[in-house]
C-alpha cells in the first residue's frame, strides 16, 4: 500500500450549526484524491483541499458517462466516539459497479485506510445531533481527455464528506408512491445493479411528473412486463404480507442495497420469515385487498427506512396501515439508527470505529 | 439574439496533417460556450479558446449524468466550399434530447449562428481528403456544486470542434458483428432516443465482450422479447430483403439517426420500397436462408454507411452478400458522400453553407 500524502487547508473552513445542514451542499475542507492510469493502475493517494479540478470539454465521462459511486455515512455517537456504518459492504459494492462498468477495481483496503485518514483530519465537521450524520461521496470518473466510445485508460477516485442534517423534516413520516407505468428506471441486462450515473439519468423525467402529480417518490416496475415491483425512487422497498416480510430479488436489474441486506438479516435475526422473491404489484394490491398488507417501506442510506403511506397505481390509490409508519417499520429504524448513534449495542459489528 | 463575444487565442495552433488526424483527439483552437441559470435562462454565448475548464468535485454531472450531447459533420468541398451536412436536423434532435433530460430546450437558431461563427474562425482546420471532415460535438453538461438527485438549475452548453481522417482505415470494409443477446441498451420507457452518456455507459460491457471474441460491433435486440433488431453497435440498421429496405421502427428505444432518415428519403425517391417496422433476428435469418437477405448495413454520422458481412446470433454465423459491400449500399454511400464533398449535386438542399 502506498502511503497517503496530506496536504491541509491553511485555513479550516467554518463549521455548520447541525440546524443548517441541508443534505450535500455543504463539503467538508478536505478530500482523498487517487488517479489511475492503464500500465500504471491506481496511485497516489492523497488527501488534499477540496476545491476545483481542471477538466477539458473532452473529457470522455461528460459523454460517454463511464463512472459510478457510493453513499455512505459516518455518526456521531453520544460518547463522541465516530463510526463508519458497513463500510466494507459499500466498498464491496463500489468494486462491483466497476466490474459493470468496465472500470478498473480498487484495492478496498487501500481506499478504506485513505477514507479512514481522511475521517480523522475532518473528524470536527461531523455533526452529533440525532438525525444528522457525514455522508460520504465516493466516485470514479473517466478522464480521457478525446472522444471515442470506448473504455477509458485515465480515471480519477474522490472522497468527497458532506456533513448532512435529519433526512426527516417532520419526523417519520409516511410517503406518497406513485407507482410507474410509463417511465422504466433498468432492465435485466442493463446497468440497474450498479450505482452509476445512467440510473439517476433514467429518473429524472418519472420523478418531475410524480412530483408534479404530488407523489414523494415512483414506485419502479420490471421492464419486460410492467407488473412485478422493481424499487422505489433511489431506494429498495420491502412489503410485510400477513406478518411474512417480502422483498424483490436481485434479478440483475435492481441495486442490492446495503440498508435492504441489513433489514434482511434482522428480520431473520428477529424470527420473522423475510423472502427476496418476485412481487407483482397486482399481489400488493390483492393483498391490501384482503387486507393482509400490513406495512410498505423504503430503504437507503439517506433516510435508512422510508415508511409509505399511500400508493398510487394507473389512478387507483390505496392506503397502508392508515397512512401510520407501522410498527416493524419503526422498530427496524429505532434499531439501525440506535446502533448508528450508540444507543443499542452493536451485536453485529456493523459500526466501524474513526480514531478520535 | 445576444451577441457572441469572440476571445481569440493568442496564437493559432499547428494544423495537423489529413494523414494524422484519427478520430477525436485532436481539437481546434477555439471552442463555442454557453451558461444556463434558472431565471436567467441560456445566456453568455461566447467563442473562446479550447481549454481547461475549473470544477467541484460534487458537480452534478459526475453524479447523475444529467447531459445530452449531439455529433455532426463539416465538410471541405474541392472548391473549397465548407458546409455543415443537415444542421438543423441535429440540432433539432439536441432539443429532443434536451426533453428527455429535463434540460432547458435551446434557441436552434441562436445556437446555430454561434456555430457557423465558431466555424467561419476555424476554417483552416477543415481538413479537405475525401474521407476527412470536422467532427461538430455540441453537448450540455449539469453543472451544480452540490449533490442531491433533482433536476439541476444550472448547465453548460459547449461545442467542441475535432479534425477527423478517413473513418475507413483499410477501405469501405463489411463488418462483423454478434447479435448481443445478454446485455440490453435501452428499453422502451427509457433514455433509447435520447443522446445522453447513458445509453452509451450501458454499451461498454458488451463492446468490449464482442471486441474479445472478435467481433466488430453488436447488434442489440430489444428489452422485453429479445428478438426485435434495435441498432447497431452506436449506428442504426438496415436490411435489404428481397429488394425491400427495411428499418427497425422508432418505437421509444432507438435513437431516430439523421443518417438513418436520410436514408429512407433516398430509398423512396429513388424509387424502392422502404419500410420502417419491427423485424425479428429470425425474420433477418429466415431470409438468408432462403437467400432474400441481400445486404445488411449501419448508418450513421461518423461512418455514413457501414456495411455488415457477418452476423453472428448464439454462435449461429451467417455471410452476407459473400462478405462483400452490397451494391445498395455502396450507391448510399458514394451518393451521401458525393453530396458531402460537393462532388453530387445538392439536390435536397442538405448541406448549409459556412462563409469562407
Amino acid at each position: 500500500m502506498t502511503d497517503i500524502i496530506v496536504n491541509k487547508v491553511d485555513k479550516p473552513g467554518v463549521l455548520p450549526t447541525d440546524d443548517k445542514l441541508g443534505f450535500g451542499k455543504i463539503f467538508t475542507d478536505h478530500m482523498f484524491v487517487m488517479d489511475y492510469e492503464t500500465g500504471k493502475g491506481w496511485h497516489s493517494p492523497r488527501i488534499i483541499p477540496y476545491g476545483e479540478f481542471a477538466f477539458v470539454p473532452a473529457t470522455i465521462v461528460f459523454h460517454y458517462g463511464q463512472a459510478i459511486f457510493e453513499g455512505m455515512k459516518a455518526f456521531r455517537a453520544a460518547n463522541n466516539q465516530i463510526a463508519v456504518f458497513r463500510t466494507k459492504q459499500y466498498l464491496n459494492r463500489f468494486n462491483r459497479s466497476a466490474g459493470h462498468l468496465c472500470i478498473p477495481p480498487i484495492d478496498v483496503e487501500e481506499v478504506q485506510a485513505g477514507l479512514f485518514k481522511l475521517l480523522e483530519l475532518e473528524k470536527d465537521w461531523i455533526p452529533g445531533t440525532l438525525g444528522t450524520s457525514l455522508y460520504i461521496r465516493p466516485f470514479i470518473i473517466s478522464t480521457d481527455g478525446y472522444i471515442g466510445v470506448k473504455v477509458a485508460s485515465t480515471y480519477k477516485l474522490f472522497i468527497i464528506l458532506s456533513p448532512v442534517g435529519a433526512y426527516y423534516d417532520n419526523g417519520f413520516n409516511p410517503v406518497s408512491i406513485k407507482v410507474e407505468d410509463k417511465y422504466v428506471r433498468a432492465t435485466k441486462g442493463g446497468l440497474g445493479q450498479a450505482k452509476t450515473p445512467a440510473n439517476y439519468a433514467m429518473s429524472l423525467s418519472a420523478q418531475a411528473e410524480a412530483h408534479k402529480e404530488g407523489f414523494d417518490q415512483v414506485l419502479w416496475l420490471d421492464a419486460v412486463h410492467r407488473k412485478y415491483v422493481e424499487e422505489v425512487g433511489t431506494m429498495n422497498i420491502f412489503f410485510k404480507i400477513n406478518g411474512e416480510i417480502i422483498t424483490p430479488e436481485l434479478s440483475g436489474s435492481i441495486l442490492g442495497g446495503i440498508t435492504r441486506h441489513t433489514v434482511l438479516e434482522l428480520a431473520q435475526n428477529w424470527g420473522l420469515k423475510a423472502t427476496e422473491r418476485q412481487i407483482s404489484i397486482e399481489e400488493v394490491y390483492e393483498a391490501h385487498a384482503k387486507g393482509e398488507l400490513e406495512e410498505v417501506f423504503g430503504t437507503g442510506t439517506a433516510a435508512v427506512i422510508s415508511p409509505v403511506g399511500e400508493l398510487s397505481w394507473k389512478g387507483q390509490k390505496i392506503k397502508i396501515n392508515n397512512n401510520q409508519t407501522g410498527e416493524f417499520s419503526k422498530k427496524l429504524f429505532d434499531f439501525v439508527t440506535g446502533v448508528q448513534y450508540g444507543s443499542v449495542p452493536d451485536e453485529f459489528n456493523w459500526m466501524d470505529k474513526v480514531n478520535n
